[in-house]
């Protein structure tokens, strides 16, 4: 097989695309960030990546059907405003290369579809609670970079510790090879689980740099349905666990 | 070499025949449950698998004879239902990227063979003794599912644990995409050991789902012959352990 | 980079050859058998072969010169006998898809050659000390296991164990696919350390099965050399070790 | 993505030039020499590498700018005397064919600039502190090595303990094959932390192998400065760590 498959579901014409990535990683701020963008603004589904590098097994919904791990793409038509592509998904890639490979597909597709500005959410682990999550930042664009940090978003070599591991990262790196200015938000995060502060945090500097309104007062409630998913999450890792030792070690692997 | 190798010993016209899956894994319900079919029902074997992705040793038989490690493939000819396609073998694929082109693999092959039902068989471990084996299942097809359901299969998302790790949960992910219907049997087990309470309790839903007639009886008693070759094959791995340490796990891998 | 790469020092015509492998293992006994036959009977180098599925380190010997990890091919005319080509190395692959590229490799180049039969040397790790080294094989064609059996070499499926790792077994399995009758000798070793005793039965057996006469008794000298050069390999281990930890398990990996 | 990408920034036309090569690896002794050496003689970059084989993360520098994993090679012009290609670099690759792939992309490459003499740069990890740092060398070339003898670079099999792990290694096994004279330089270290003692001792002796001037007593100025930055580094190393536990065995990998 491909390393990496796409299948689309429908071929979308964008007009000058923002493309924002939230994939599971440290205190799975990012996933949280993008799954609560996708349940307000309602973008479309149009297009799932699969691949090798990802963990070898299948999800089971509360009905029973099985579910593939993917990656998904959506997109959001605005009017007098850049449309904005979404990638979301159940897992990053679990191996080195894997990470490279993934990165610069996803790059490479943005890219194609006209992709003019690229954004990255993560979490920065600091190891303690945290009562009031702040933002850190890196970037390849001056412009975008100077956006964020009057919004507070802190740049500074020593925090986020000098790296951002996986995709947030290496999307980041592919976006400068191909001259599309990009910036990685790090919400701030204990990383002892799953966490919608730094989520929140990172939202709220992000809604203004893409420009769309959206409720983060829900994202607390959600944030409270979510942690109930995170139980059944941390449930079905443990049973995973059993089956597979390594599995969960792959799993803090992303930053 | 190519990464799987297919070497077919006959070539068999079938009849939209169903094919069930049955490999090494938790508690090794599913290779018992697939052994036993093959005894009773005596499918002819048409072809060898064999990978990169299996563990780099072979077996030595009885009589010394050398055999290397491979999946093997049979059809049973019925006159007035589908024909049967089974997949039986040695081991899974021993690396993630390994597990996901295997599993790929088999599903094309048994496509162009014609397959119009796929059904996976497997152990869900529950880590405790376990008196009357119950079955968990899960699929692609609501009309496989709802077929199941009325013979006591059990389908709730939190159990198999919200997933399914190795060749019968990717097999289904690949039939979902090439849109053959599919169903996973997961026969509960302790995970202590070879378990032939859940293969029976698997194989009792199976039958009536392909429709097939087996004495099932005769299945404890070959559980009892089972546990003597499981004894030899844990002595077989416990020597293998000593020369390759990280093969032990490898195969307590997959679900 | 090819994963494996052979080149010709010359291109000998060979008669009906018989291929002998012998590559670190379990107890060195396949090494330490391949190289006293080469010292006996000074067979000409005709190939190298290296590999990325090597360690990825050189060796530097006594005056300081680099020497990469290579595995090497020797031919030996006979009049009115077949002819014998040797295979011997610094290592073995050290991945598991890498054991089966290389002894796929292998088998498909001595084919090429005309190879008529294969015999591959490696220990039999018995984990207590051995007094009187006993030879166990393993193999693909009735005709040389019956050769052996005459000559002592125990065939029995509880040992060697039901299984041999890394190339001494995987060659006979593509030697068996490529219709090339094939033995593996064992020789009983402790495994704790390199162990002359277990290549000496082998080569016992060995020499007659192939019809070569060699001097045994020197063997016994030059395992005493061989302890000597070995005590240096292991300090080198060591020193491998604090920069490779992961390089001893590796080599203590192969059947 | 090919497994290995180089992105030219200029092609310079090089006479007969020799090649250096310092990567970390063991001590960070064959970096900072490199460093040292770019730092003194400004040499101009001209390319740069990155690869799927190397860490899956990005760094990021003070100003919160993002940096992919890079190798860079820089080139110096000289009158009267062979030009100079320098490899200097972020890390090596990860994995054991990672490795073999990006040493020989690199003597391949540097071949084709037609390079007349190959030089790398390590560390031999002595596991004690050292008061006055030895030099030991490796070699494919005679000539190279009886040049080192005379500056004092010891050559003994049993020192550096029979093997060169990693890149400074496998470039020299390359250039053997690719027939051009190749020399490592490895400088001692206590191996438990950066030391520029090693560096210094090794550049004495390189400079005089390739005949420039530099001031090697600055660079305990430099080490000074370096030993602020490794501090980051480790920091920087400490925080991946969390999110990457295998991160800093694989930066202890190589020799």
């Amino acid at each position: 097989m491909e390393g990496i498959v796409l299948e689309y579901i429908e071929h979308p014409k964008l007009k000058d695309p923002i493309f924002v990535e939230g994939l599971p990683g440290v205190g799975s701020v990012g996933k949280i960030a993008i799954e609560h963008l996708i349940a307000e603004l309602k973008p479309r589904k149009f297009a799932e990546i699969y691949s090798k590098y990802f963990p070898p097994q299948v999800m089971v919904d509360q009905n029973g059907r099985v579910k593939m791990f993917t990656n998904e793409l959506y997109f959001l038509k605005r009017k007098g405003k850049p449309d904005i592509i979404f990638l979301s998904g159940d897992t990053q890639a679990i191996t080195p290369d894997g990470q490279y490979e993934l990165s610069e597909f996803i790059v490479d597709f943005v890219e194609k579809l006209g992709a003019k500005a690229i954004y990255t959410l993560g979490g920065y682990n600091v190891g303690k609670l945290v009562e009031k999550a702040r933002v850190f930042g890196a970037g390849t664009s001056e412009k975008l970079m100077a956006e964020a940090q009057k919004l507070g978003v802190i740049f500074k070599g020593d925090e986020p510790g000098g790296g951002i591991a996986g995709a947030s990262g290496l999307i980041l790196a592919f976006a400068e090879r191909r001259k599309i200015p990009s910036l990685c938000l790090l919400g701030e995060t204990s990383g002892f689980f799953v966490d919608p502060k730094g989520a929140e945090a990172t939202l709220a500097a992000l809604v203004k740099l893409i420009d769309v309104d959206i409720n983060l007062k829900e994202l607390e409630e959600r944030a409270k349905q979510v942690e109930k998913i995170t139980q059944r999450l941390h449930e079905f890792e443990d049973t995973l666990g059993k089956q597979a030792p390594s599995k969960k070690e792959d799993l803090s692997y992303f930053g």
